[in-house]
C-alpha cells in the first residue's frame, strides 16, 4: 500500500505486511487452537531473551505503561520499597506509578544525557538497606540513551536486592541472556523491537520471585501472578485477549527467528541508525547524545539553534512525503526523534534523507 | 477463508472481514490522521447510546475487566462505597474488584436464573445511606440472562446515588438512551455487540461525575480521569493505543450505523437467537433460563439429563463441522453456551442445527 506512511516512532512502528496479515482470521480464545497459538508466544517470549530455565512469561492486555504497573504492582509487596534509576520520562513514570500505588519508592536521577552509574547505585543501597526492589530502563526512549545493564545487574544482585528493567525499547533487539545477568522481571510490550502491532505488554519474571507474589496486588487486571496462575491452570487468558495482536506477535517472533534473532536485528538496526546519523550530520542536525551512550533504537536531534526550523511544518513536510517522525522529549531544548527500529532497512533511511534535504532546500 | 471456525461465543466473535481489513494499515499514534480516528471512534460510541450532551467516551487499553476496574477506581472515591447487584460472574467479579482495591464493597445477590429486583435495591439503598454507589450487569454473560435497567436506573436516581453499568454484552444490540435513563458510567468493550476485535474497552461517563474524580484512582494506568484529561489536551492517548484495534473499531461502527443502528442489530441477533431457540428445542435441549428473562446474546442450555452427552466431545465434534461453542459458567449444573451474537445471521444458525443434529446421529 504505497500511500502508507513509513513510521520513524518508537512504536507503534512500520510493520511486516505478513505480520498484518496474521490478524486477518477470528479466534475463538478458548478454543485448543488459541491456546496453542498463546504457549507459542509465551515460549518464544521466553527464548528471545535465553529465560526458559529460569524465568516465566506473562503477557497482560494493554500497553507497555500496564506491564510495567503489574510487575510493581506485583512483585514489590506492601512494605518494600523500591529505588528507580532516571534518567528520562520512563523512569519517572515508574516512580508516579509505584507513588500513586501507595508503595514506597525513591529516585536516583542522572541528567537526560548521562547514563546510569553503577557505583552510585551500589553507594545508595549501601545507604538504604530499606529498598527490596531497583528499577532501571533498559534503552531510555526519551532520549535514546542506552544504560549499562549487565553492570548495574550485577551491583543490584551483588547486594541481594531485586531488579526490575524495563526493556520496552531494547526487547528483541539488545542482547538479553538471562542465564548470565540476573533480572527478577523484564517488561516489554509487543509494538516496538518485536516488530509486532500493540496491544500486549510482557513480563519475563523469574519464578522464585513471582510464586512468593500472590495476593500483593491490589488490582484485579494488573496482577502479575494471578495472570501467570491462569496461564498454568489451562493454558487461557484470564480476561479476553486481542487475539489478534496475539497473533500478529506470535508471526512477528516467528519472523526475528527468521532473521537470525536479536543479533542480526540489531544489526539492521545499527545500520538505519548509521545511516540515519551520517546522513543528517551531513545536513546540518547534531545528534543530542555522545555517540558512545546512543543506543541504535532511536535518534535525538537537536533543532537550529537559529530557529530556522519548527517542528510542526518539519513534520508535515515530512509527512507529506510519506514519513513520520516523532517529538522530541526532552525537558530543556528543542529537538526531535527518528526511530531506527521497525520492517525497514537502510534504504528507507536514504530515502527519508532525500526527504529531508528536499524539505530543507524548499523551506 | 473457509477454512475459519464461526465463533458462537460471548465474545471474541465472528467479525466482518471488513472490520478485520481495517486492521491491515499501520497508524503513527500520535499523527493528526489517528488522532482524527481515535475522535471519530470516541464520538460513534456516544452516539450509539445518544451520550454526547451528557456524557464522555473514555477508551481504554485492555479487556472488558480492565475498564471495570477503572470505572470503580476512578469514580467510588476512598471512603466511599459501592453496592454491586448480582446473580452471576460478572457481579461477582465487580465485587472482587472493589475488595482487592481496598474499596468498601457489599452485595445484593440473586440466583443466576431471576433477575434483580429493584424493590429489594430500593429497600437495600434506604437501609444503607453509606452507599454512595449502584453498580448492575446489564446482560449477564453467565446465564444471559437480562436484568432491568430503566428500572434499577431509576431506583437508584431516586436514592440520590451513582449508578455503574456494566454493558459489556449488551452494548450496541440492546437499547440504551443516556438521555432518558440516568447512568453515571456505561462500561463496554470493542469486541461483542459492537462487533469489532478485542482489545479496548471504554466507558461512557457523565461528565459532573468524571469531573470530580481526580487523584481518586490508586492505578496510573486504570484512571479514567487522567486518560479523560489526555484526550481533552491533544487527541491523544496517554499511553500507546492499539492502533489497529482502534481502526478496526471505527469500522465496525461504521457497519452498526450502516445496518440501523442498536435497534437492527437487536433485530437480527433476535432472529439468531430464535432460530436457535426453535432448532435446540426440536433437538431436546431446555434452555436454562425462562424465556421472559433471557436477552438476544447468549444462550445457556442444560446437558441433557440422562448424562448421554459430555461438553468435550460435544465441542470437539461441533468445532471438527466448523462452529466454536461456549462451555457453561454456571455454578450448578452441566451446561453450555451458544453467543447469538457476531457477523452472522440466521443462516449461520441453520447450518449449526444440521451440524449439532449430525453430531447427536453420530453419538
Ligand atoms: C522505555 C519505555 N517504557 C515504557 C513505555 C510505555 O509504553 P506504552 O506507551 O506502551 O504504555 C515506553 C513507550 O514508549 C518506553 O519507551
Ligand atoms: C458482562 C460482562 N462483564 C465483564 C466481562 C469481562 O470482559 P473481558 O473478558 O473482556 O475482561 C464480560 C466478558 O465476557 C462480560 O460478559
Amino acid at each position: 500500500m504505497s500511500d502508507e506512511p513509513i513510521l520513524l516512532t518508537p512504536g507503534p512502528l512500520t510493520t511486516h505486511p505478513d505480520t498484518r496479515r496474521a490478524m486477518l482470521r477470528d479466534w475463538g480464545s478458548r478454543d485448543p487452537a488459541f491456546i496453542a497459538l498463546t504457549a507459542e508466544m509465551r515460549q518464544r517470549l521466553l527464548a528471545v531473551a535465553n529465560g526458559a530455565a529460569s524465568h516465566v512469561a506473562v503477557p497482560v492486555q494493554g500497553s507497555g505503561t500496564f506491564i510495567v504497573e503489574a510487575a510493581i504492582a506485583t512483585l514489590v509487596a506492601p512494605g518494600q520499597k523500591l529505588l528507580v534509576l532516571a534518567n528520562g520520562a520512563y523512569g519517572e513514570r515508574m516512580v508516579a506509578i509505584a507513588r500513586r500505588m501507595g508503595r514506597e519508592v525513591a529516585a536516583l536521577r542522572w541528567p537526560e544525557d548521562r547514563p546510569v552509574e553503577p557505583a552510585r547505585v551500589a553507594a545508595a543501597l549501601r545507604a538504604d538497606p530499606a529498598v527490596t526492589h531497583v528499577a532501571l530502563v533498559h534503552c531510555e526512549t526519551t532520549t535514546g540513551i542506552l544504560n549499562p545493564l549487565a553492570e548495574t545487574a550485577a551491583v543490584v544482585a551483588e547486594a541481594g536486592r531485586r531488579f526490575l528493567l524495563d526493556a520496552m525499547s531494547s526487547f528483541g533487539a539488545l542482547a538479553l541472556d538471562l542465564g548470565a545477568v540476573p533480572v527478577t522481571a523484564v517488561l516489554a510490550s509487543s509494538n516496538k523491537c518485536l516488530e509486532g502491532v500493540p496491544g500486549i505488554g510482557f513480563a519475563l519474571v523469574a519464578k522464585d520471585a513471582l510464586e512468593g507474589a500472590e495476593g500483593n496486588s491490589p488490582s484485579t487486571s494488573l496482577d502479575l501472578h494471578a495472570q501467570w496462575r491462569g496461564f498454568e491452570k489451562d493454558g487461557q487468558w484470564r480476561f479476553t485477549p486481542p487475539v489478534q495482536v496475539v497473533a500478529a506477535l506470535v508471526e512477528a517472533l516467528r519472523r526475528l527467528e527468521a532473521e537470525g534473532g536479536p543479533a542480526a536485528r540489531r544489526a539492521r538496526y545499527q545500520a538505519n541508525f548509521d545511516t540515519l546519523q551520517a546522513g543528517m550530520r551531513r545536513l546540518g542536525f547534531a545528534l543530542y547524545l555522545d555517540e558512545a551512550v546512543q543506543a541504535p533504537i532511536i535518534a535525538t536531534f537537536r533543532m537550529p539553534a537559529d530557529g530556522s526550523l519548527a517542528f510542526r511544518p518539519f513534520y508535515e513536510a515530512l509527512a507529506a512525503r510519506g514519513f513520520l517522525i516523532y517529538p522530541g522529549k526532552l525537558t530543556q531544548g528543542e529537538s526531535f526523534r527518528i526511530g531506527c527500529i521497525g520492517a525497514i532497512g537502510p534504504e528507507v533511511f536514504e530515502r527519508l534523507l532525500r526527504a529531508v534535504e528536499a524539505v530543507l532546500a524548499a523551506g
